[in-house]
């Protein structure tokens, strides 16, 4: 498997899950500075020009919760994901759901506002507002999703590296971390754990 | 299980699913225009007031991603999604989180922009763009992404419902279906199950 990322990107909760199940994977870097994600050779793998990219021995996977569930179901002994309840599993792709459709579109509004609008003047109202936007979904997260001490509750599932991904961009956003005292520690103690200080290693060097 | 719903948003794919599977289920409509989805009584059931949400018996799922496949796992004698297949079950999961996370995200901006930005004039301006954006978006998904006959291929998935929930935004956001062979096709043979009609009719009534 190849895992395509830039750094900086939602691209770090597949890389920190390939580490968490030991697999054996190269990670290329696409750099966003150089336009990589707009050539013809990516396009061939990717036509969204986004990361992360997984390319397979079936074919390319794409979309971060997608990406993430096929690791954890690949390497069912790791436990990242429930098997047999479907209502368990649900309510994990529930949360991720909420993370790419939501907190990370509230974050995109910042730099990527060219998505939606060309206007200078709209893209700069857009900017404005991301750390009220983005803080308001991290609010509901602390107050109404986040059971502790993981995401779930007692068991690391996918949805605490994903977390703690979209977590990495609250200084950036604007975001104070103090509104979010579960969230903050939960992020403090997944920057420990060995796979995703390997990961973010690996994405910097 | 209750879901609850509004005519003409993406819970027309979670309504179409229960029907296709024979599911027995409450359908329960939140009116918008009566703020039905901020009252107390809601935010019990959904923090976030958005629509769908399904109440089962273990719990609450929200998103329509997540619902889909619950629904569809459920019920695995209807073959909405692969089992036993975790790369074929990610290809599904990739398509729909394209859905929610880019497609719904690009047509929200024409009439829920306030969800990012409060300026006037930076709101008419994404209204303007929506035709381009959401437009772009179905031209990837004509070229790249939809097999033919069905978004997967042969098999009718939990991803249909869904592409064909959202391509019914099509004309009030100005996207000429003209420009999407296959999927104006798929749209057309889609409503003609009894499960769309079904549920068509459910939610008009």
């Amino acid at each position: 498997m190849k895992l395509y990322y830039a750094p900086n990107t939602c691209a770090l909760a597949s890389h920190i899950v390939l580490e968490e199940v030991g697999a054996q994977y190269e990670a290329v870097r696409i750099s966003f500075a150089a336009n990589e994600h707009l050539s013809a050779a990516y396009a061939a793998i990717n036509p969204k020009a986004r990361v992360p990219s997984l390319t397979t021995d079936r074919g390319v996977l794409t979309e971060t919760p997608a990406i993430l569930t096929f690791i954890a179901q690949s390497y069912p002994d790791a436990g990242l994901v429930p098997t047999d309840d479907a209502f368990a599993f649900a309510e994990l792709q529930a949360f991720n759901a909420y993370l790419c459709s939501t907190v990370h579109v509230a974050h995109a509004h910042r730099m990527r506002g060219t998505r939606w609008v060309d206007d200078p003047a709209a893209l700069e109202a857009m900017r404005r507002n991301v750390p009220h936007t983005v803080g308001a979904c991290f609010d509901l997260i602390e107050r109404s999703m986040f059971q502790g001490p993981f995401v779930m509750g007692e068991r690391y599932t996918i949805c605490d590296p994903y977390l703690f991904t979209l977590a990495q961009w609250w200084e950036v956003d604007g975001v104070d971390p103090g509104r979010f005292p579960q969230l903050a520690e939960h992020r403090r103690r997944i920057a420990e754990r060995s796979a995703v200080k390997r990961a973010i290693t690996l994405q910097m060097s």
